[in-house]
């Protein structure tokens, strides 16, 4: 395995400032925001690290070199859109822009795109399905074509009152994960695997390890607590906002060596990227960079 | 405290057998189902044991004489329709009809109304919160002038996709209840209180009763199980139907022993009716009198 | 379902005692005993209130109307030797007598054998496969033809030095009991399945219930301590007989309302039957009568 | 065993008017109170249902024909004055009146008295033992020439600022009635053994009973609640009413079916008397009626 | 945050020594120990880094070019002694030098001060709270004008014989605290919060993070373990010392990574200083050094 | 404490390429396997770092020497042979070669040996007692005269169907171990003790380090993890090696922090040596390299 972590914690950096940042602390790796240049639309989006839209032969031969230069490699090019939501012109533009980060990806040599497939969040599961698919099979079979792999994360991205009932991803569960791949095949996508979501969820973080070991595209190390007490005021079927607070890696609910653990009996190789959102490590530069030696230090208990 | 069972279990059942049952068996009491006469629209629904619409003089002495005569009360008048929510002809119609329960119940002498608040579905709470209080204050102002407690359970209303997202009853934790009562302080309504959606919720069921002691107007008692492996496909944001099963007193996941020790101490002598809705004892009526029989047997080590 | 016990706790009663004790108590069934006539081998065994050696016309007419005349009925033809283990012409024995059971058992009409596959103790389960097939397949298939059913207790018949290394009935976990059915798939055989066996073994004794409900033909309700200081001192490999005690229902470690939970949800409507082994209501026949009672009781408040 | 109920829950009751309500709820026998008559010093105190200090061959007579005639019996005499702790002519009386109910409780053919050892609740116990050799070394000897057990209760007496700092009787724990039985070895006295009052102090309440079978004289059926809200503003150093509530058997924190089990397998087979402190059912004569038919009925499941 | 340590634990170090030893181990900041020069009168009292009795111009001239020598800085002046217990010189001169301690904490710039309020422990917190107040009200406002803020450590400081029964110590739990605050409201006066005091006294150690950030002064990292047979064997009313062991961070019962979710939640950016009293890394000097590499290592995962 | 490796993971190494990778690493140790040389039976067998074969005096200068030139010590010499099962000269062999491990560690100044008693898997332990104490008495009379200790590793060596039914060492509990050194009381043996085979055995894996201090004479550092879901399965008397997986120390369920706890508690200040049996990391090399860094690592912070 090869530790690194998600760009978007450094929105102000370049991309060499980041590979350079990376390699200073003794990350092996990083997920680099790919957002399409713009304005961010909700925290920790807009990020742009690596250009996809215009990136040249002399972009791709600057981005390889800088990974050589630093010793820090890019484990996947990160975009978290909603392509089953909104406005249609938007879902169309995260598509394209989906269909660009896999054609730099495989151009980069990275082959592994990350990203959410996005949900229409006023309807049910069931009611989007066939949109689901139609927006998915051509992105799939254009990754499989090139060579890359698509990792869906498991966030539900339902947290607050706008993104009420039922969040921008619908691709939260095994029930929905085995469903898309009943339905879509291809090997050429599986998940981006963050166990923090399955915490919050309520449900057991170590199991789709065992299940599906070889759809484990990319893992995400991020940790959340559950906060009993704003639990027992609110129950689960409210805004999840109100009752659990994320963390670093290790200051959560998430037991990192069970994790670890059943990670490794899957056969897993691939790149863990801490993904910093806890809110007591964002206050300054300063503060982003301290989550971020934390993290790696502390993970780095399990991965050497 | 007295023990009794809501009558829904026996839709078709005369006023007297119900009662005549109830004292067979051994309960004090019973929560007296009264939609308006008609077809049923869910499960559970549409149960007339006591026919408010049309209660004359004659009908009350009946009433009257029937809990005399088999030694069994009737602890409160139940009807639990969606007054926030569906057509605008059929909320008011669950408006009108409230307004004679209270009317009814007050007559009768029970002074006690149990019912939902409903809810809006497709509304989050906050977006509602006016309308449900146009709605609301005019019925507590009735009940307290005609010196009747209504009693709202706090049942999410949330199980399957046609109750999708947001339920048909708003009156669900702490945090609404509270809010509730600051905006409609009169002590004329308070919880049909229910401990099960609080086990489904993943809240403390007993705290409620040290926070709010004198809100507490009427009990439900119904367990449930939360099912670990169907939880663990699902996560708490799916339909929760899909990851739990209700199931009567003593055979799910309420530790009754601690419940009756909180109820105890919160100085609440009232009603404790029976709610089945435990499926292994739906199939027959031999099976239902079975779980009214069992149900009696395993809650009377508790209130004797 | 139905409230019974296994008459072994009774051995000098005759059958008629034995059925005017459960009416007393207030059982609904009992499990008879048929062992051959003749001295007992181990604690528990060799005890005969039905000699199906000599069963004829007479025989079975008084049968059935002992248990009318006390209105209990015999819920199964009980005989629990080791078919697989020991001397050839005892294994013979054990075969023959079997037979006897089931016609015995088809011609009272009880439709039911409740016994154990049995295991050379010596040899691993893999190792006598083809043993147990050839001693089992024909008596399958003489219960199916004779329209009953043969419920193998899941006991591991592994306590003490003498049962030591493999004990004395194969049929002990799920692993094999779907090798078991896989190669007998005969419908005419399942369990007579007893929780406490799955606590010794460290094992969820709910799933069966949720994984196979079509093969519980019959219940055994015996509980069990684990006695954690003792196993400190021994480990799981020593003989259990070490760290662990056989206890009434409701004094040891199942939970007993999250099993009849399960046991409800499966659908099943059969015998439960306590079993007696509880060293501390032994020593008298006031105790034995005294176990009887309390398990009755404790147990009728799941079971009305 | 037999069930019972401590007399202090109905002071104003003659000996026959508690032998009558015993009877009709379906107990077996009491724990008789015989405080000297008078005023009560403090709560659950200055009860006499039987008057040890006057009684005559006469007296003796009638408590006998009582029984008999209610076919309820006197498991105990009961008198739980401090003969260590407050001014020297009343610890004087204290161990005067435990003269006078060793005596008694000979004459009536009871042979047990149950009682606290007592404190000087402002001295460590290693300060106050030989005074506390000085007053027990005579009662026990007495009690052991009578042929009368003396059951010391286990409670702290420790729970309010005017019992602080080292409550009323120092019989609190294993490493204090090792000490007891090494310097007073008499079999004449053991323990009237309270789970409850381990639970409050946080310890083991089944291992008692396998460590001293021998010490069981006589046993209290309490039941508290760790109030961990409270527990977690104050700490257990405070004074401890501040963080429990005491209830009823089966409405707290002890594990009846295990205390059961554990009590069954060390052989004991004498009384066990319920003892109500649940403030929540002592406000009037009914809600004390009923604490005790509650008790008698949550407890004869596991007592019969 | 900073990671330091108590110079407790380095005796016979001088403060440079001191200094040098944290910088070589990798430490932020230390705790240094003011008792008045002299012999200890308890273990871990008595140590003098810095002698505020003498603090003269120069003095503190070299304080300061120490602590800029080596890179570390001095989280705190720390003295711990009983100026509510004892004799009233004794007392007098705790709170004399306490006012040292204030003067020099400010005049070094470093503007904290850490200490016990203490008790007098023959006496119910309540009957002393008048003395409690006379003697704190002078000292907190002394440092308010000097712009220091005061840190109590919440220690029972009631662990043997000698202690009891009510320790050296009042703050102890948060009911004494709000108190505290209530008649002293200045801010210039909070916690050095240490959770294995709360792990002692059976409570839940990240609660006051969340209730009184502000009052956050310093904090303590100690760990200790219940010692369950033990707890068993005296129950939590004896002495504690008898019952756990205070061990090094990591190897107790604190959930370091829990408690250090909630200290960054509540806004902490001050001093985290190891206190090592755990009995197994006190035989040496080399194992008293060995005990700060490995409490720095262990807590570096959690501070970076 | 010194925290080294056992050296069967680097099969292929010769010793100064094992001393010299621990030193790259941070290792202070290495436990030396000194299997005969030859072919092994098994995995994790028959490696030979150190040849006691054939060891002149070069041999321990050369051994003296390298260990020097690393700064890496060796703890122990091991072989784990089966000195009670098989064949007669097998059992033979393994004696002689243990003698001379015992010559050769005392010669090299180690003085410890580490390996397993033995057993002969097809009887009982009681059954094989005297060939026991035939076969230890020589062996611990001859470590006695060298001033060796030996540590006999507490591993059942029952995993799997051809270890069935009792394993190859019946060293594996309290029970046992005090029985043999009952009968063989000299101080020149105890344990090479290894928490994971208690995990395994569901046993508390921290008492014996309270219990026999004085026998620990060497540790392993190896964890595991119970997978519940094939023990739902398997039960715990089928092959172990069906319901559990061997982890690198901290990716199973030992609680580390607890053990070295325990272990500095108990005045441990021997070696403690991880023992890599993690199937995940021995697919090459360089896992089997990273597995010793990472084990490093991790436990570093237990032991500075």
């Amino acid at each position: 395995m090869q530790l690194g972590f998600v760009t978007a914690i450094l929105p102000d950096y370049t991309l060499e400032e980041v590979l350079r940042t990376a390699a200073d602390i003794g990350y092996d790796c990083v997920e680099a925001m790919c957002w399409p240049p713009g304005k961010a639309e909700r925290r920790y989006a807009g990020v742009t690290h690596v250009d996809v839209s215009r990136l040249d032969e002399a972009g791709i031969a600057e981005v390889r070199a800088l990974q050589e230069k630093y010793g820090v490699f890019i484990s996947s090019l990160g975009y978290y859109p909603n392509p089953l939501g909104g406005a249609p012109e938007s879902r169309q533009a995260a598509v394209d822009h989906l269909h660009r980060l896999i054609d730099a990806s495989a151009a980069l040599g990275i082959n592994t795109v990350t990203t959410f497939v996005g949900r229409d969040k006023d309807r049910t599961i069931e009611a989007q399905w066939d949109d689901f698919l139609a927006t998915w099979r051509p992105l799939v079979d254009h990754a499989a074509e090139k060579d890359v792999r698509i990792g869906i994360e498991n966030c539900p991205m339902r947290f607050t009152a706008d993104e009420w009932p039922g969040g921008n991803n619908l691709a939260v569960s095994p029930a929905v994960w085995e469903r898309m791949w009943t339905d879509i095949p291809s090997p050429a996508w599986g998940l981006n695997y963050d166990p923090s979501h399955l915490v919050l969820m309520q449900m057991d973080y170590t199991r789709p390890f065992r299940d599906y070991p070889e759809r484990m595209v990319h893992v995400h190390a991020k940790d959340l607590r559950i906060d009993r007490d704003k639990l027992d005021r609110h129950g689960v079927f409210s805004h999840p906002g109100q009752w659990h607070t994320p963390k670093l890696p290790g200051l959560g609910d998430v037991d990192w060596g069970q994790f670890f653990g059943h990670l490794t009996d899957a056969g897993y190789h691939g790149p863990v990227c801490v993904e910093v959102e806890d809110r007591a490590y964002e206050g300054s530069e300063e503060l982003r960079l301290r989550s971020l030696r934390q993290s790696h230090d502390y993970l780095r208990q399990f991965i050497v």
